[in-house]
């Protein structure tokens, strides 16, 4: 085993995602150090295509920390549509609420804000491996070696797991100081990639008889597309005729038809809630996926790791400025707070939207669903309180 | 066998409650005849306590139509409280959305509309035994032996079952004709009825991790109150003080306590989501339980009820005034698209409300639910869907 070189900084971030990367840019602009330990390159953690749609405040973030690519370069979405059986129903957003999302997708996010703590040289150490944490309760360490084989041992004051949906880090807290929250669904997203022109100028949530499906978009010439598929479907077995057959089933009618092309890309992605509560363990606190997952209906998941790290941020910067542990000791209540709205809407929206596949009550479901879908539709305050809860509960 | 007389009328109505009665009732004053045959007698129909809250229209329809002792002996309601784990939340219907509900028992509808009947010397057979329906397709027939043993062949041009929940009529139509939907819930209510004042002039549904409970009113000196309890609960095995204990680990907190007093009638509630469509075969025509029951969390059963009598009376004075099939013909899609909104709204508030036993995923489920609460509670346009709801969809 070679030397062990001890560098110290103030907070240690495990993860180069998005929410971490975002923590350490705002903690860098506040004067506070941070270093971020990644094990995947920066260029795998780029390619990795994820969501696509910010809240208003998340934008606020990216744009008032000097971040505002989002503003030329996205595409700001006024309202959506819900199509129930192949007939459309527009969600106002901005009418309803006042309030508009932004596509941008999440790889976008990530590239501006890898460029920007490189251009303000941030200690961002990608493709590190041998990554472990230690005295949590104390002064934490991380020991990791870096891209060149070198080995380091990073001392903190303060530990943030921010390290993903298989997160290290929220495994080190001690069973009997955490709890956990599951729910399965009984079924999966089938994605695309697809080189064709935008069917919409805005997300289309499709429900019909056949299943769920979501027509978003990338570019001018790329696309992406889901439709609800069982969680065992193997995107290998499916021609482009297939999935293209699905598609027109749950979004096609009354002289919309879907603008198709070649498919680029096929991914089957898992469906799930998880929560791991507390999101703190002494000076360890956890943001982002590292401590929730929602299913992706409701667009929640890069949202709400931005707003951990909007108020963890907050926190942290309180606490080295003032030595006040208020807001630090608050802030897991906090972030749960807002992390089971979120957990609860990207539920509903599931459930909402898609088919059940075979339970025995199906028919009763089904015909309750499209009750629900009504009653919301045909309501002002229905498609508003979406609306609000879509665009990101303003204000709260 | 002795004879059978036979009688002519318009619309035979198999069933004297409040559906029943009031479909008489106002084709009594369209100048269409009726005859309603019941097998209860007027007496049982009186005594028995069912729900307590009237809609805005199901007061509009009653009221246009002379019976408007809800005016006068009624409570209006111009909002209720949701109380989470102790802590109150008023949903302002008349604020929020303009319009009330009223408190005023279902037996005191069917009085009122009994009196009516009596008075207008309307044809309403109690107490009758030995009921039968033939030739639905043709010109329908009931057979009936009235309350003094007397045997008639009562034929109509149109028949209407509203012979409530346990329907003989509906099970009348063939199997190939009729679809069935359903769906069974994990617990029931226990309902009393105390000799105690009002513990608040508003109903509370009230949310705790002890389960649900309602606390509705009858009079300054009878109160009616609800908690969730297992299906197979006997209400016999328990004491008052043990419905009390339930009532208060539900309820009282910040404050709050219930008024408490002598209990004088426990009961324990089914809890079933049923449809069975169409609400039609040939001149047959379902209107209220007959054809649906919902779960009773939302207040809908009776006013579901009026709201299909309404439609079918519309209907039916169409049809016999100019002979125009149109009304009748859309009767049932009509009824349904409101029936499944109650049945959705139903749904949704029986799961926001109730805690799951034991279920695998019960932490998540019940975080999820307290996310929801608060979800809509903090929110204006969530509080002004669930009062536009509650108050019955205005002018849909």
């Amino acid at each position: 085993m070679g030397d062990r070189t001890v560098i110290t900084t103030q907070v240690a971030i495990m993860g180069a995602g998005p929410a971490g990367l975002m923590l350490s840019h705002l903690l860098h602009q506040a004067g506070i150090e941070s270093t971020v330990v990644e094990i995947r390159s920066r260029e795998e953690i780029s390619a990795t295509i994820r969501a696509g749609i910010l809240e208003a405040g998340s934008v606020d973030l990216l744009v008032n920390s000097g971040v505002d690519n989002v503003l030329r370069n996205g595409h700001e979405h006024e309202g959506t549509e819900f199509r129930v059986n192949g007939v459309g129903h527009r969600i106002d957003f901005k009418g309803l609420v006042g309030q508009s999302v932004w596509l941008y997708p999440q790889n976008d996010v990530f590239d501006d804000l890898a460029a920007r703590r490189e251009a303000d040289g941030g200690d961002v150490r990608y493709s590190c491996s041998n990554t472990d944490v230690y005295d949590l309760l104390g002064t934490p360490k991380v020991y990791f070696t870096d891209a060149d084989g070198a080995d380091f041992e990073l001392r903190a004051q303060i530990l943030v797991g921010a390290d993903g949906s298989r997160s290290y880090c929220r495994h080190q807290i001690p069973e009997a100081s955490r709890k956990t929250y599951f729910n399965a669904y009984p079924f999966a997203w089938f994605g695309i990639l697809t080189e064709a022109p935008r069917s919409s100028p805005e997300l289309i949530y499709a429900n019909s008889a056949h299943g769920f499906a979501l027509i978003s978009q990338r570019t001018d010439t790329v696309q992406r597309m889901y439709f609800q598929c069982d969680p065992t479907t193997n995107p290998a077995d499916w021609t482009d005729e297939q999935v293209w057959e699905q598609l027109r089933l749950r979004v096609n009618g009354n002289g919309f038809e879907l603008k198709e092309g070649p498919i680029t890309d096929k991914v089957v992605l898992p469906f799930r809630s998880f929560v791991q509560a507390p999101m703190r363990h002494g000076n360890l606190f956890l943001a982002g996926d590292a401590a929730h997952t929602v299913p992706p209906t409701g667009a929640k998941g890069l949202n709400l790791a931005l707003h951990d790290v909007k108020l963890l941020f907050e926190s942290l910067d309180s606490y080295f400025k003032s030595g006040s542990t208020a807001l630090i000791d608050t802030y897991s209540d906090r972030a749960l707070d807002r992390v089971w709205k979120a957990q609860y809407f990207s539920y509903w929206m599931t459930t909402l939207l898609h088919t059940v596949p075979s339970e025995e009550n199906h028919d009763f479901f089904r015909a309750r669903q499209l009750g629900e879908l009504r009653s919301l539709l045909e309501s002002e305050h229905g498609r508003a309180y979406i609306a609000e809860c879509y665009t990101g509960w303003q204000g709260k």
